[in-house]
């Protein structure tokens, strides 16, 4: 495909050797389906282990895993308060509205994050039957703006909710990102959550999302839920290889900070370049930065990224497990190139 | 995992060699996600050209396949007739109801198999509006009986259902396995449909399934509707480098006229035993046979597979492509040691 | 409209000059709308007396409160065990399905009834999660074939409910032909249910459904739902004015108790008729009866009927509060005509 | 119920007493129920007539009106733009949702309009299949905040529509009051849209809306979806016996006039008031006026109406048919006298 490394995103890495090893390893012989087998229950019980978890679902595909944990958590007529950058708010064609039926109740965020004056605002339309009632606080970690909320943020906003009776659902499709950046254990990031996902597929693997129940009475009602969803994966021993790799020796926290690491470097390179401004705090493993619209143009002509606002002229360059030092310098020459024609 | 073959299904077996490697050699570099890759671009296009459709696209889920295509052809206060043991009726935890919201119109059947006199009873409801209105008539080939259709029999379908303004979904979950059996081409079988499924999985895949557009005027709306329904896979590459190797020298061919084979094989031996009878032609890669309680009891302390009705005491067993002839062999002897006792 | 009495269905009568009359009496003034007015709060605090129960709504439509009731009770994974005959299942285009997402797990019954061998069928998909788990079973009283459970066959399926872990939603669109049939009272039918319906349009009213909520902590949920289901009423006086006139003197009770004697006496009218068989018992206000077609075409000349099932020329005769004997007479003056023919 | 007129809401009124007269001059006799009587398909000819309109469907309830509006004009994966006070944006509890799986996709509005512009915002994810695709615009006439769409401004976003492949829904729960403010026909203002709904209940009858289908092609589908929603009504006579009423001798644009008129007269007597600032045009039948909230607290303990912005301590002030001159004064009065507290 591309031979230069794309800032794109960080689903455009493919699988990290140890977890194609894995999936290879996992081949000979026959399995019992649908996650019944002995490699899934051995890698649900150790994310169980790493989580604090009350139970591990294993599923293929990140806005599953987000409709499968919103469906968990929200009574039928309950809403989803979100950050307006949410990816559940903005960029799964309206899944939870299709799929969970939920109404999701937006709050602007400039950087990414909610917080308990944000939320609150919906909780004005308490016991209103015409209102769609607050249930499911949802926060990305890390957001889709490339910061982190910090361990005590997390914290506000789960003190906040239980005050509130709301249920705290966390899509972690890059909580190692999280992890890694704030240097902490995901049981910490998890704390705060009743429901999460820990993403895999951006970290390295193929397809592999987990759902963490740390709610006890919840789990129950996942596989069948799962099922209904359409998110049972029946060669599952495949998705349980793919996490097995991830938790051996911790690869998903050196994937993670890997990743994170070459996302600093590269603002480190911009950061005193003229007409290059970032925008966002870089705490996990994106970028995102001004630039005047022509040199965005001249450098698309030869990289792979996003507009992320084109009012605005912000795009994001993203770095994934697989980005070197080396991509990172070419692009950087690239990005200087462009600015100062 | 186990040591023996497993003939409790098709899906108890792993990847085949040649899948395995197309992932790994999919691998190195970086791709464009979301299936803007060159090699989802080259695989739909083969799928397209093959089956004779106006398009194809890939999905990583079975259910999410009949969902997708059933949401593809109703309107919204439409039904969907289907034989009474339809995967979409019994196997999907009510998935096409939660998902489409559509009502399952199910229709008694020996042999798995629709026929026009049975969907013929559910147009006597037509322009009742307290009825659903009868608008998709799903097939299954071959059918969850391991039966298929002839050529014939679903062009009676196809001829009723158009003169009928009925659309026809088939799901193929293991379409390979009825051209195999019926020695003839995807196409053929395609042709009886405005959409279909199309499985990898079941043959050999790790997780693969192709949703396949015949009818003109429809494809336009499923990229929406795939994502919205949760079985849009980021790091899509992997999954086309699996459908390029099944269709590689018609590998999903091989594969399927193989399991069929070992079915036959299995059939065949036991065909001369007393106390085992074989309940439904065996013209796919599946086994359904009666036999006493107890010599099903004995048979599953030493081999896993299905009862499948547990009142009549009916049993499945399933070959997969992997599945050899000494693994029969050795089965048969287990079946006839187990009904000597 | 028509001059005759229809005896198509008691929903073709008008509304029971008491009820009409008190919609005019709610008129004067101005009242708080969505049912915070008073009489609205001492229309549901009489009914949560009538039934013994914990809480009651008013909603305009049956299939209304049926959808409700159902999304109250049912876990989104949950289907609904119902005869094959249920309003639900066959008289909705669908409400169940697309409104709470839910699979009908229908039963086959010959007398409208189920019985607890007949739910105890689906129990074996229990654990399965690829089956709709059963969650609620649903009972129709009086039934659609115009019978009705006794006290004892609704208390067998309670228990066999209680203990199987399946809630009971009874749909009551006719249960005061049931309590009058049966001699009992609304609470002593209520009894065995969860949440039941409670119909009045069919009884006198011009549109007037109540939700009766049986099991303690459900109530909180319906305000919300029922909104969110497009059932809640703006001017729900004039609902309340009508469930108050149903309530007054017991009118809901004189209204049945007429409806099924006038059924009873078409009934026995055509008992010693040769060429009529009555094929239900005749336990509420409908009278189901086999005739040759050539007479029930002969009598639809003249009278408005259901042909109730086609292939086996069975009709539906249906009595309403305001059938007098005379209209009775007449038409059985009718009915002997056609049959001499 | 309450002694003196409330400023609530238009539904805090009872009905028209030529309604009420029509309710009961449609009882006496039987009628063939759902809709297929003659005095429904007079009415809704009479609609059709009225508004040059494809077909007319009678409902009970206006968010049931909404959402069967709605789900005839959206493909499964499309989004509807709405102005962010909208109806269905913020008090249907999440019906658009839940029932017809749409994501609403809100516009900012100071003054409960949309505008070209305010919905090109969402053109710009037309083609990702992330984004919910627009695909209905939905306007509401007269607006929540009072305000009314001028003709021209209709045309305009109706131009824009057209040109941008959206259709577009009118809430048409006040629709009478902007023909009304507008002195314009409600033909002229259904020109705009592809279906729109013409609200009674809030103009003085019952529970009675009704569906306006403008664009050819789509009034197949309605009685279908009607059912499915919970929308049909049985003895559907009383509710075309109150359109009937209100479109004799054009009664539901004296009764909006009116209520517009007593509107004005309020607006106009706290013109020059100290500490009363009126902060949206007067165009239909509300009031919507900033105080100080010692004098909102004040007013409240003797008159009823809602708060309706706490933050900014605006409230809203409803005229219905039914409010006098003599009760804008005497609440003139009591307006004058909290504020000079």
């Amino acid at each position: 495909m591309t031979q230069r490394k794309s800032f794109g995103s960080d689903n455009h890495a493919g699988v990290h050797p140890a977890i194609i090893q894995a999936i290879v390893d996992a081949n000979p012989g026959h399995a019992v389906s649908y996650g019944a087998d002995e490699r899934t229950e051995q890698v649900t019980a150790a994310l169980r282990e790493v989580f604090g978890a009350d139970e591990a679902f294993l599923v293929p595909n990140g806005s599953g895993a987000n409709v499968l944990g919103l469906s968990l958590l929200l009574r039928r007529h309950e809403g989803v308060i979100c950050a307006e950058t949410a990816h559940i708010y903005t960029d799964e064609c309206g899944a939870p509205e299709r799929l969970v039926g939920t109404k999701l109740l937006a709050v602007p965020s400039s950087d990414g994050k909610l917080t308990p004056e944000g939320i609150a605002v919906y909780l004005s339309g308490r016991g209103d039957d015409h209102r769609s009632q607050p249930g499911v606080v949802a926060v990305t970690q890390s957001t889709e703006l490339g910061t982190c909320y910090s361990l005590a943020e997390l914290r506000k906003i789960a003190d906040f909710c239980r005050a509130s009776d709301l249920r705290v659902y966390l899509d972690g499709a890059r909580l190692a990102n999280a992890a890694a950046g704030l240097d902490c254990s995901l049981a910490e990031l998890a704390e705060c959550a009743d429901v999460l996902s820990f993403g895999g597929t951006k970290n390295g693997a193929m397809g592999a999302e987990a759902l963490i129940v740390m709610r006890p009475g919840l789990a129950a009602d996942v596989p069948y839920l799962r099922k209904q969803q359409a998110q049972h994966t029946s060669k599952m021993r495949f998705v349980a290889a793919q996490f097995g790799a991830l938790l051996d020796d911790d690869l998903w926290h050196a994937n993670a900070a890997h990743a994170n690491a070459m996302a600093r470097r590269l603002a480190e390179g911009v950061a005193d370049l003229g007409g290059v401004d970032i925008v966002h705090p870089v705490q996990a493993n994106a970028v995102f930065a001004r630039l005047d619209p022509r040199h965005v143009a001249a450098l698309r002509q030869e990289w792979y990224f996003h507009v992320w606002d084109e009012q605005n002229s912000v795009v994001r360059w993203m770095a994934a497990f697989d980005t070197t030092e080396a991509d990172v310098d070419t692009f950087l020459e690239g990005i200087r190139s462009a600015v100062s024609r």
